[in-house]
């Protein structure tokens, strides 16, 4: 069915054996204010709430647990603007291997505070693209560490679909599944994941459509670089394994502007006393932009991250 | 064992067989950053995301439920800083009665919303607690309407225990229960719901230290009026019938500033995810400013409202 992809739902189910007790059972939250905002049942996977503040935490810890001893003393890097390598270096410190991450100039302190707390050593780089590529190349030339990519990765992509995995035991009955995209592990692993028994939507910043723009296109566009949307989890561009499963297997991606990314990260404070980051206010967002597209449905919702720059409300 | 106070642990029991479907029964949640940080194991009654935001729910809901017909009739009236208005005006409209609520004019804007997007109707008066007891006399002289009062009330401290109840039986090997104190009706209920079992603190804002000064003292001590605490939920000074159970059954009660109140609410949404307001952080700042006394402990903290002003976080 993915044309250009091996993988399948196996693949998801193999990493979801690997992690009880090593990552939490996140719980589908509700909440009847959002319900009514959006004329529809929605169940919040509350990835918030995920070792990390993240879902990357299980793709990571996937990774991880699969190295061999002689890549476990190379030690592991990879390039990232926070949760990921908040999750890598957390992943990598609980089997006792070194981390390295290479992050933005621009990431959010919060972030990086959060990538050291874990004990990983902290590269900073120019805030494009190609700087996190040029400056990857050189650590794992330099040190010989086992890079694990932030998404373009069976693993990773097998981990992140774990979540929509436990979603669905938990409500078997959802019309929809919305998920943010930003390189597209989470969708992919989800779309995986729902195996084709329910549609599962993308939903990402205008100021970072590049998956939007990706599968109208039919080829992977080129994200903007440098991106400046507030979903600062969503500014990278698809990856080469995460394409064919999106552009085959989505059911469609929703793009919506940071003003109302910031509303429904207000929204979710206020009325879900949720923590969640701006990247996982996105699905919430573009439902609440397309209500009459949604009304009346049982959606689930994956809040991906809650690593929010906590200390700027207070500023 | 309460001199002055006819209540038990049976009238918590009796208030908690009335509640179940009626309000949430919220979890114990744990943080592992936030146990760090006290060097203790900390169990956070989540009354955040309890029915209106606060476990001023259960207390409301039980006394609207113990209205006869000729009461119904009248309506009930109260007056609150926000979240007892709240929880009065949506136990009232569960039940078909109309509520009005006394509000100060310096109330949050977000709670004044709330009270009137369940129904009621609002009557703003000056920021002082003479203002509000003037006003609401005027209310009960005028309309004939039930005073429901936000603390100093048998049914509402029962209603009130129930969260600490559920606590118990969740957590029951706890060493302490630490609760905000404002009027003390969270306070007497948990002390009440405790039974001798577990030995309760109370915590409160030092610009609102009246229940400090009171245990001092042996007498109830004048409130600070007005007070300029930020923690809104903790401005009235204690009453009859909370005082002399406080008096007889807390183990102590702790005061922390404002400056430790905003960073411990800070740090329950950077660390635990969970928007609380800061009237339900002041028990965990009083917990990080005292570490010495409670290091190693298994201790209850009940987390008493989320309505926390979440606008203001993105101006």
């Amino acid at each position: 069915m993915w044309q250009g992809c091996s993988m399948n739902v196996a693949d998801i189910d193999r990493a979801a054996s690997t992690l009880p007790g090593v990552v939490h059972r996140t719980p589908a939250l509700t909440c009847m204010r959002l319900n009514s905002a959006a004329d529809a049942t929605l169940f919040f996977k509350a990835e918030h709430l995920q070792k990390t503040g993240s879902f990357k935490a299980r793709g990571a810890r996937y990774a991880a647990s699969l190295l061999n001893a002689a890549e476990r003393d190379r030690g592991v890097v990879t390039h990232s603007s926070g949760n990921h390598g908040a999750a890598l270096a957390w992943a990598a410190a609980e089997q006792g291997v070194a981390a390295r991450v290479v992050m933005p100039e621009n990431s959010l302190t919060n972030k990086i505070d959060a990538v050291r707390s874990y004990g990983a050593e902290i590269i900073l780089c120019p805030p494009t693209l190609a700087a996190r590529g040029e400056r990857l190349e050189k650590v794992v030339a330099d040190t010989g560490a086992v890079f694990i990519p932030p998404f373009d990765d069976e693993r990773i992509i097998a981990g992140q679909g774990t979540a929509a995995l436990e979603l669905l035991e938990d409500v078997p009955d959802l019309d929809f599944i919305i998920v943010p995209v930003g390189g597209g592990g989470l969708l992919s692993g989800t779309i995986l994941a729902a195996d084709g028994r329910v549609p599962v939507f993308g939903a990402e910043p205008s100021w970072a459509d590049d998956a939007w723009r990706s599968l109208k296109a039919g080829v992977i566009a080129e994200p903007i670089d440098p991106p400046r949307t507030v979903a600062d989890g969503l500014r990278t561009g698809l990856g080469k394994l995460t394409w064919p499963i999106i552009r085959d297997g989505v059911e469609d991606i929703l793009v919506v502007g940071d003003e109302l990314i910031i509303a429904a990260t207000r929204d979710l404070m206020a009325f879900g006393k949720w923590v969640v980051e701006p990247s996982g206010a996105v699905p919430l967002a573009a439902l609440l932009a397309n209500v009459d597209r949604f009304r009346g449905k049982r959606i689930g919702v994956i809040l991906s991250g809650g690593n929010a720059d906590v200390g700027s409300f207070f500023s």
